[in-house]
């Protein structure tokens, strides 16, 4: 095992929709006086992702159905939001004060089906998760690699909390050109007891490993990592649990 | 934010019960031609800590209660691992072919009790969690920045499933000398937004970043992370999540 370095890459501006995240991310890394090199891992987070692929809505222009209305009224949240949320939905998995807990329609569990009003560049806005996390995960590698000469990976991430531990921890919602889940099923320990149920979450660490250089508030939504022997071809996919095998649903 | 830097720590043997973990860590550190610096973090895996402190138990000499039995025969276990599991919880919180989650007497909800068979040493032995993780770092923490000079934080890391998702992930079960969870309620983003519920579950992160060069198999029980800005004087306590406000137990 090598070590693994990760930079914060700083210097992107506040994102609009149609912004080229790949130029100003190559450009940000060379402002450290560096370049990508293959093996190298891009950790971006969704809402810059967002906001590029324009997944930002207005409140103002959003009409709350009844049972936004109902919603909103019981848990305290503005029905609007509400409404934007149900509509990225494909079920309700709990409701608490301030908080829906849903599945997204892309399989994801999480608070507010990913829909944020924090950081989104207005007090009325709100940004969606990406349609496609995967997808463009494996767009955004496609031109990072090109304009930069290096084989890189992707992964979009974003803070989800979890039941049972308190905090939000980053995880992957994307990924492309990086292993996902490593399988060390079947393998045996050295005094030959097979391991059990061992899959490794690697996309997920690579997130939460890059918001040690992020930081909430700094607006520093790109990490570079560095000698993570990540290569591979993982979807994010492979991290949804099946519904089967869930016994949280 | 600066950059972080990870590294394994190589040349642990294989730990037996009263081996001085500090020592030998102190030790593998300076093998890589370096030295500890105050702010460094050291994650060391559960299993090293528990076999230090000889958390260890042959099932030869268990022998499993007439629940364990029924237990065991329902999810396909071996009984006197159920039993040892049920010993270490106060609760069952679901149960599923090969798999009791159950929370612990430290208030974990996992896989297991965290009573693990494979990496223990034999085949018949299984390896519990520390009776007080967060002791258990603070001790390590002592002993190491007394033999380095340097103050350190400790994480005590074990891997975890979570709901919903495939793939266990890395996380802190006890920690000192670090930021355990950082709090950004009451701050507002640039737009004038108050954050919502965000708490950013640090020593998690931390767990989970190191677990990059560490790799279940290659027996790289220790990592040592620096640049992270995480000096605190966190506790896991902080990362239980309030059953009261819990939506999945």
């Amino acid at each position: 095992m090598n070590s693994v370095w990760i930079s914060p890459v700083p210097g992107l501006p506040e994102i609009a929709s149609g912004a080229s995240l790949p130029t100003l991310i190559v450009e940000g890394i060379g402002g450290l006086g560096m370049s990508l090199e293959s093996g190298d891992v891009v950790v971006i987070t969704q809402k810059v992702v967002s906001k590029a692929e324009g997944r930002v809505l207005s409140l103002d222009r959003v009409h709350p159905s009844p049972r936004a209305i109902e919603i909103g009224q019981r848990i305290g949240f503005d029905p609007r939001h509400v409404e934007v949320i149900l509509s990225e939905s494909v079920r309700v998995v709990r409701e608490a004060p301030r908080v829906l807990i849903t599945e997204t329609r892309h399989g994801f569990v999480c608070a507010n089906a990913g829909v944020d009003r924090s950081n989104t560049g207005g007090k009325e806005l709100v940004v969606m998760l990406p349609e496609h996390p995967d997808e463009s995960a494996r767009r955004l590698r496609e031109t990072i690699s090109k304009l930069s000469g290096a084989s890189v990976g992707v992964v979009v991430s974003d803070s989800f909390g979890r039941p049972w531990r308190e905090g939000q921890v980053n995880v992957a919602i994307g990924a492309a050109g990086v292993v996902v889940l490593r399988d060390y099923r079947g393998r045996h320990d050295p005094a030959g007891y097979e391991l059990q149920g061992t899959e490794l979450g690697v996309a997920d660490e690579l997130a939460s490993a890059a918001e040690l250089v992020m930081g909430k508030l700094d607006r520093v939504p790109v990490a570079l990592i560095r000698g993570a022997s990540v290569s591979g071809d993982g979807s994010v996919q492979a991290l949804l649990r099946d519904p089967a095998t869930d016994l949280f649903r």
